[in-house]
């Protein structure tokens, strides 16, 4: 693969008055620590990217849109860091605007892969996401004439729509929601109110400042009588001068742990009339003599769900994981630090054991996710064909394991960025490393788009469900059937190198997650034989539940690496090194959970001793290719955004040029002049 | 308790056209949710305050400074959240010189109870934080002569200070630090130098923009040899103008993940001569012909690091905690989500078994790391008095509890201020909640004073030593001789009841120290043994190393807690309160770390599911006094500044009145003017 990175420009140096060390020949070559490491490659980097993009054509239009995007001045991200709230908003808008332009121009289609490879070059640093959303409600709740008078308008940004949906006192609890629309059959018109503070809309993106729309739910009365929520087409801003519709309150909620590109916004409506019309009424209509009309089906919706969350693991998470792997690994072969052997120059920090336990483990989790992505789409288009043939049934399983995924992977992701950049010691708490604004960003995936805590509930009564199912004699869902097979009982290694067997490791899951399931299953009929009412026990059992379900969806994850790996037999060294990986992630699940394998001795003292081992081992093995599978991520600098992991490992260069560029460099010391400089004139006659 | 919070105030809400809900009568008064937590309370909350205080007559003098405080306009940090870098560094400037002519109008001593309350007040927003180290390093490693000089001037501020010793390519290894300091003979001058681009200070606070001196520690030469690293005085800016020394090169690093009030700085120093009186030389001099003269210990400098992670702990760390677990404990109870029982109004959010397993771990943590700190004073105070004596024999002991102590708390708090911030769903995510800038400031304590893995390997290190001459007959030092007593082999619990007996848990602790301690110590024995080299066998032990330490504080925590709540004999509510406590503490540290206590079946998997429901029948025990126990720890409205946390439980006001504040509400939409309003004026038409 050719250096993808951009070299270290000396022209865009401050000059002056340095030193030498900064005129000095390096630049555009590369740190030779990062060089070192990838001269030894067990594998072609250039081929394990084309499998990661899922061909030689992907990635070749990948490329395409990354030259196109970074040649053009419009995209740049490099003074990202130091901008405020309004200038990160101003900036978004500016990029979408253009890109809108841009794939006019370069004849992209809305639906083609180039929008996803423009995302991921510019780490999602754009306005409009909730547009989006607001579009695929319409193209979801609105009858055909609804969808020819308002995509049309929203495909050209001619109208931006926000999805207020959360309100300030509502977000999981759907059903809580307080907004009202009523109907008044005189006027023909529903009238919108927020009746309390709680009734506020609040957090939708695109609502505080860009929308002039939004599809706002609420709860429809007719004649005194609620039918629960429904989406309504709702002006509120003015086409002519952008000032709120009368009747509405609009605004921004301020700042956010990051997000700064997105105008969350809040809403409040006083007695808003909009015609029968702007109810979106695919599954649902309101008459004109008030008559409640429901047809169709809507269970179709939840297929929107879930494609978010496939999206937003595949999309969000996982991007943003392997970015942090990239940039600490390559840190972490260019920094050197105190003596391994005494005596011989500092070490690289990757050479220490407890270095590689934080970021290896972590790498092949960014490979067990990307694999997971590529396996949920599958199961996804399946189910959404059987879907739209009329077959609902494969609904609530894929509903129940894209929950669980979403959860898993935004919580071990956050949890990962943030292993990484402390990995790098005190320059990955700089803004310029790149990490502390990845955490900021992933750490909201935990609770956007359903709450973390509440979503693995949502599989956990999945698999209880089907748990009693089965027990009654009924059959298993298929992605789940592994939890009702036989049990040997006992794991059936007796070296460490057993371990590195994936049908050892992947029984051993298995009858983990079987053992939590069953034992909170059990625990929840006990309350209720014993009395407690099924609300009460269900909450008494929640904690273990949840184990339970996170222990469900380990093993779907690494069973797949298992099988992702079994495919790649027509290339030799790659499979070798992915089989590596998903050894080292496997066994360092069991290594982070010992208890749930000793729990019931169906693993001994002895064997965790082993996995220890055999643990530690593969650390040192990956440790040597851990540049190459970061490099095969193929990120590009300027989607990094890093001083410390660009390709070229300059880091410290890096760090110094671009630390000279931020505001408190460049502006005048105010607190100096109105503070301190009386102050330090009294020490002028003594020093 | 009085209330303290400061009401919702009507007057400060955006009026004009708002709803009614906006002008109810219910201001002032407190969220009936939330007031009716503090009825049940099964003790006195002003009586705990006292307690966490140390004495009536601290708490009073407490609250007497946070009445100065918060009635000062000067120390209004309001806006704090809406500010950019340069504004909050100003505003920290401003405040701290403000804070100086306080002092001297309120008659407070530099070392006065007063400055620790006035920092708790404002949560550390001030400036001038290093220029403290500069000093102390001046009184400790200065001459009477240096010290009489250079103090008086510090202490006016009539000279700002910085402590450079991080560079760019080094920080924990000092012995790899690259900038250099020659003695010339001839002129009887010091050069100080940064030779490359690796040796540029980065980091030292106050350097950025503030300081005009600073105490830069480089590698003594004279005659070319080196003899190591030393601390030497250089005047870096012109105290008439502030322009940098000739040879100076001194600038801000750039945006950080927090701390915007700090101006963290770097400085390359290109020929700096300073007189031979520069070199601070309490414990080594430059004589004038170049003679190096060494005296007396410089051991007692290890007192510094070790009072500098105490308070830490005390300081930084502790109260992070305790205004998340406020923050998140109090809006908890103010929030409603979704049905526990069908047909009952929604339930608070702290009913949910899954919140308060998120929680109230948290809540015991925080009052156990409080304990903590007041044992480590105890200790210190012990230590520093036998080493003032000259008698050194407990600094390694000390050094190695200290620093794994710093490495666990920052940790534990870090994670679960966290945790705390996810609680909160949504509104966490928001930074008028409070709680981002408290993880992204708290998330700094893991890595500066000390990164926590290095910590925890010296604490290791530490107990190894001693594991290896208690096993050739030596006695052990107090702290640790547990590791080595007696072990009965099993755990002797019989029912869930048993594990609210300490010695029980205790012991369980103590076991697994001891084991893994043991089987870290005896691997690295037997790697060496095998012919390894001895610092490939460390290395090749480290991950199990870090675990054993870890055990090792988390066992001195839980039993510092134990210990304590036995001396509450005289106060009998309290005591039981914080019993209930301990148990949470030791029992949710069990439920975390299963497989420690299982792997070599000190425990069952019986008796592990019996801490499982001890631990699980506590939370709901605990969650009656929750809020009662946040209360207790008395921090202020102001002090917390967090829309979700206030006294009066206001929150969806707040937000609201809050959010009306940003910047993002009060300029003009550029990106409107600039971008969209030419694309909605072709809407105009069709709408």
């Amino acid at each position: 693969m050719a250096a993808r990175g951009k070299g270290f420009q000396p022209s865009q140096m401050a000059q002056g008055n340095m030193p030498g060390y900064f005129r000095s020949s390096d630049s555009r070559d590369v740190n030779p620590d990062l060089e070192a490491e990838r001269k030894t490659a067990s594998f072609s980097v250039e081929r394990l990217t084309t499998m990661l993009d899922g061909g030689a054509e992907n990635t070749k239009t990948r490329r395409a849109v990354e030259a196109v995007i970074h040649s053009d001045p419009e995209f740049n991200r490099e003074n990202q860091y130091f901008q405020s709230q309004n200038e990160r908003y101003e900036a978004a808008v500016r990029k979408s605007v253009h890109f809108k332009e841009k794939m006019q121009q370069m004849g992209w289609s809305e639906n083609g892969p180039e929008i996803t490879y423009f995302y991921r070059a510019l780490g999602g640093d754009l306005a409009f996401n909730v547009h989006i959303v607001f579009k695929n409600s319409i193209l979801a709740l609105g009858t055909d004439e609804q969808i020819a008078k308002w995509i049309p308008l929203a495909d050209k940004y001619h109208i931006i729509g926000s999805y207020a949906q959360t309100e300030l006192g509502h977000g999981t609890f759907l059903r809580g929601l307080e907004t009202t629309a009523t109907f008044n059959i005189s006027t023909q018109e529903f009238t919108l109110n927020t009746p309390k503070i709680s009734a506020m809309k609040w957090w939708p993106g695109d609502l505080g400042r860009s929308a002039t729309h939004a599809v706002v739910f609420a709860q429809l009365y007719i004649k005194g009588k609620c039918y629960g929520m429904h989406p309504f087409m709702v002006q509120i801003r003015s086409l002519r001068d952008h000032s709120p519709a009368p009747g509405v309150i609009v605004g921004d909620i301020g700042p956010k742990m990051n997000f700064e590109n997105v105008d969350n916004g809040y809403l409040m409506l006083q007695n808003i009339n909009i015609p029968r019309e702007n109810m979106l009424s695919r599954f649902s209509e309101v008459l004109p003599d008030g008559t409640y009309v429901k047809r169709g089906s809507d269970k179709i919706n939840y297929l929107t769900m879930i494609v978010t969350r496939v999206q937003i693991i595949g999309r969000e998470v996982t991007p943003m994981l392997m970015k942090a792997c990239i940039i600490a690994i390559r840190y972490s072969v260019v920094r050197r630090q105190s003596e391994l052997k005494p005596g011989d120059p500092e070490a690289k920090i990757l050479d220490y054991q407890t270095q590689q336990q934080k970021l290896l483990p972590l790498l092949a989790t960014a490979y067990a996710f990307h694999f997971m992505t590529a396996y949920l789409h599958e199961i996804y288009n399946k189910g959404y064909t059987e879907i739209k043939q009329g077959n609902f049934h494969l609904l609530p399983e894929l509903h129940a394991l894209t929950s669980g995924l979403k959860a898993i992977t935004t919580e071990c992701s956050t949890a990962g960025v943030e292993i990484c950049r402390r990995a790098c010691g005190g320059h990955g708490y700089s803004a310029l490393s790149g990490l502390p604004s990845l955490y900021t960003k992933l750490a909201a995936s935990c609770t956007y788009e359903g709450e973390n805590t509440v979503l693995l509930l949502q599989t956990a009564r999945f698999l209880v469900k089907c748990f009693v199912a089965v027990h009654s004699g009924k059959p298993s869902p298929p992605s789940i059937a592994y939890l009702f097979s036989m049990d040997s009982g006992k794991c059936q290694a007796w070296t460490k190198m057993d371990f590195l067997k994936p049908d050892i490791y992947a029984e051993a899951y298995r009858h983990r997650a079987t053992r939590l399931l069953g034992n909170a299953a059990t625990k929840l009929q006990a309350l209720v034989q014993s009395g407690a009412e099924e609300y009460e026990a269900w909450n008494r059992c929640t904690v273990q539940l949840v184990q339970a379900a996170k222990a469900h969806c380990h093993y779907i994850i690494m069973k797949n690496f298992i099988d992702t790996v079994e495919k790649l037999r027509n290339e030799a060294e790659i499979q070798k090194i992915m089989k590596h990986l998903c050894d080292l992630f496997a066994l360092h699940g069991i290594f982070s959970y010992t208890g749930d394998f000793l729990h019931d001795e169906y693993m001994s003292g002895d064997q965790m001793d082993m996995v220890t081992e055999s643990y530690l081992d593969l650390l040192a093995v990956i440790r040597n290719d851990a540049v190459p599978l970061v490099d095969a991520f193929d990120f590009t600098d300027e989607s990094l955004n890093s001083a410390l992991g660009s390709y070229d490992g300059h880091v410290y260069r890096r760090l110094y040029e671009w630390a000279q560029k931020s505001p408190t460099n460049q502006q005048v010391n105010q607190a100096y002049e109105n503070y301190l400089k009386p102050l330090f004139q009294n020490a002028l006659s003594k020093l």
